[in-house]
Formats: C-alpha cells, structure tokens, sequence
C-alpha cells in the first residue's frame, strides 16, 4: 500500500505560519483581509467560501464577504471589484468562477488589481506565473500541489513531472511551478496518444483531467508518487472520487493523495497564506 | 541524410501571404510600419535589423528606425517607447535585447504597448501566450518553429515534442506553442536528468539550449524531426554551429534544420507578418 500523502497536515503546517504572521502583522498594525465575491449561490462556491471563512477565522484573518444575486449585471460586478480594488482594509480578493454566463468572465478577471489576485485569475498574475517573475499569486489548487510535494519531501529538481490536464486553473499552472522547482515537465491532455507509456515513466504523475478514475492501474508504475486534483462525484460509487483509479493504484505507487482529503483539504491553506502575503508578511 | 528543412521556402510562403496582404492594406490606405527601437550598436542587432529592413522594403512594409546611443538614460528610451506607442502609423515596434545594463529591461519591455509588441516582450504578450488566448504575438523565433514545422507538414497533433530549454525567447513560447497545437509537450532543462532517454522517444525535438553542438546522436532516434534554434560560433570549426551535432545526427533522423539557414531565416518573414497583422490585416 503506498504512503497516503493526506492534506490535513501539509495545510497545518502551513497555518502554523500563516498565524504567526498573521500575529507580526497585527503587531504592525495591520489586520489581513480577505475579500470574497461571489456571485449566486452554487453549492460548490459556497462550500468552498464557508471553508475558506473558517480556516481565516481560525488563523484571525478577517473576511469580507460580497455576495451577488444571479442576475447580477456586468456594470454592477464591476463596480465591486472596483470597490475592493481601491480599499485599502482588504489585502486580497477571491472571485469565484465560472460566472454566469451573462457576464464578460475574461472582463472581470482582468478588472481586479494584479496585486490582489490571489488565485491568480488576471492576465498579470498569468504574466508572472508563466515568466517565473516573483511577486505574482499562482492559483491556489496548484501552488497546493507544490505546497504538498514539498511537505512530504518529494524530491522535485530534476525529477520527471507529468502533469495531465492543461486547464489554466490546474494543468498549466501546476506545470509553471514545477518547472520554476527544475523539474522536468511534460504536459498531457486530450489529444494526448499512449498515454498510459508517458505517466508510466514519470516519478510525479499530477492527475488534472476532471474525468472520475479515469488513469488506471496501467498508467502507473512503481516507486511513483501521484498527486491527485480531481474531485469528482461518481453515481455509480455513490462517492466522491478522484481521477485516478484509486484502489487500483493506491497498492502500486509509492505514495497517492487521497480524494477528497488530499490535495483539496489544502487549497484554503494556500489562500490563507496568499492573504498574509498580500498584507505585507513575510510568507 | 535526413531532408533538409531549409528555412527560406517557409520564409517565402509567407512572405507571399504577407505581400499580398499589404497590398490589400494599402488598397484601405494603410501603410503597415515596424518601428525598430535599438540600443548602441552590437553587431548582432545590427545584422538582424539590416535583414529586417530588407525583407520589409521588399514586402512594402514601411520601417521607422530608432537608435539610441549605448550610454542612454530610462528616461529617454521610456520617451521614445512613449512615442512609438502613441504614434498611429507606427503599427508595431520591435525593441533589441538585452539592453544595456544601466537600463531597466522590465520596466521597458512592460512599457510597451502590448497591441504593437510584435516580438512578444511584454507581460501583456505573455499573459496571453500563456493562457492560449487570441491577438497576442509571440515571440517571432519561436512562432517561426511553428511555421517551419507547418510548411513542412510536419504532424502536430497527439505527437511528443520536447523542449530542450526553457528561455522566455524560445523554450517556453515554443512549448506554449506546441501545446496550443494539441502537441504532448515536453520542457528540458540543464537540470533534466537523462535528457537522451527523453529527446530520443520524442516525434520532434526542439534544440533551443544555447550551448554548440551539445546534442549529439545519443539524443535522437531514427524517424524523428529535429528543429535546432541555436545560433552559435564555433571557434574550434570557425564557423556558426546550432545546438544539434549537424554532421552526426543528419545521417540518423528523418528531418532536421540546417544552421545557419533554417529557422534563423524565418524570424523576419514571422515579423513581416506580425507588422501586417498589426496593421489590420487579415493573417
């Protein structure tokens, strides 16, 4: 059985940080917070805020909460992230995505101010993500599966990455970072061919697709760790489950993240840590 | 012997697109117009913007040339910058780096308009690169790869291409590139471990590592498209070598690019294409 690489831990070693600079920072005179818009009410959404809330409440970061109806129009979400682009008491703001669709999704992102993007949706934050410039805020899920990696000491300089996925949420990213770590990055997707003879020869496989167990056993060989970012939910099993065939490949590689409980209990960690940064800590 | 990819026929196939699409600008009464902004006078700008100039007078593309002294302050190369942007028939400007080192190359490559930023310096031009949108230009060398292996009919789609080098002049926007061609893409690096078990199960290699004649024949593999970006003087051979071992690896692979005389001869054709599309015109 491989060694389970659970994200309870990595996300607590995190606020272990994130707390005390929270703490410097209140010294300072300065109060972390965190903006979220949100518009709607999709389960998923607010889940994640209601997480995210208690994890910076926990760590005394303070939020502030704008939620908008459904039917929002374009004019009035933008007079938002205009609101919380020019106030000085939030540090940093998440914008929950997809929008709906009557509204210019591409317009709101690059409406928010570079500087508080802290999922990394704007084209500066793109900019900087894909040019390896400090100072940007890479988006929360992939810097989680660094922030992972590197929890568990998973050796990644020179080693072979195989992301598979290339969304500009996970896949992308995540291959950006581990790139900027000197990893060697290969990037697979659809049209990908054989693909089982690529994730075989990694010694990183970060499974990103969004289809439920859909790498199997044959995509994986020993002595392999296997981070694993999709969330997904299966009618069959009645479950959660991941994109990667878990009871299958758990008893193959070396090490797997479980789903959920593993790369996505680490996501809120990672935010948290991007509001102090944004706040002026040291993180 | 592997067939030649010879960069000049790529270069005038689009050359003939590009003429024909001044000519259809000029019809509007547009007349399409680089601006070339260099800095001193290094020999090897100097030679590229004499190609420039040459294959823009042949196509009919109008070239503004600035040249500022070696010793110039920020000031005076933001100014020029300043005026290129806001000059309306100046549709694009190619800038020569590096610049000199008392300049701040960031500030002036961001100060660029990213809509005339026809050599993909900007953050802007990255941003878009990097998340596959459309109206950004890349980096002409690196889009030059991709016209290479296109006039060549060199299949893209579900193939493995490796990236040996990760620059922000090519290996990165090459691989941006390849990946936006539905390519399974492969970046390496001088921390890549292994790199000929890599190169060789690669379908193409792209050589953009800067270092003579580094990859030799264990890197590559019978049947297999090799396109060699490096440019450089051999001072044992007296003459210009790429970064592929020519005389070694031509007899094993089915096609590779000749240095010089290959991709080095379609980066002007590239940005002859990038002023016209700057221009409005339909390419």
């Amino acid at each position: 059985m491989a060694e389970l690489l659970k994200g309870a831990p990595v996300a607590a070693a995190l606020d272990e940080k994130t707390r005390e600079a929270v703490h410097l920072l209140k010294i300072r005179g300065v109060r972390p917070t965190l903006g979220i818009l949100r518009v709607g009410e999709r389960p998923d959404d607010t889940a994640y805020e209601s997480a995210a809330v208690r994890r910076c409440e926990k760590l005394g970061i303070e939020v502030r909460r704008v939620s908008l109806p459904e039917d929002v129009k374009q004019g009035a979400l933008l007079a938002q992230i205009a609101r919380l682009n020019s106030d000085d008491n939030v540090h940093g703001v998440l914008m929950f995505r997809p929008l709906p669709v009557q509204l210019d999704e591409e317009e709101a992102c690059a409406a928010l101010m570079t500087s508080k993007d802290l999922d990394g949706v704007t084209p500066g934050s793109a900019a900087l993500l894909y040019t390896g410039a400090p100072g940007g805020f890479a988006p929360c899920t992939a810097e989680a599966v660094i922030a992972l990696l590197e929890h568990y000491g998973v050796p990644l300089e020179g080693r072979r990455a195989v992301v598979v996925g290339r969304s500009l949420v996970i896949g992308k990213p995540v291959a950006m970072l581990l790139l900027e770590k000197n990893a060697t990055v290969t990037v697979c997707h659809s049209r990908t061919r054989a693909l089982p003879e690529l994730t075989r020869r990694a010694d990183i496989v970060v499974a990103a697709l969004g289809r439920a167990e859909s790498l199997t056993a044959d995509c994986f060989a020993p002595g392999q760790t296997v981070v694993d970012v999709g969330i997904n939910y299966s009618e069959e099993r009645g479950k959660l489950v991941g994109d990667v065939d878990f009871d299958a490949v758990s008893g193959l590689v070396a090490a797997i993240t479980p789903v959920p409980a593993g790369v996505g209990a680490v996501t809120t960690a990672v935010l948290a840590k991007h509001v102090v940064r944004a706040a002026g800590g040291m993180l």
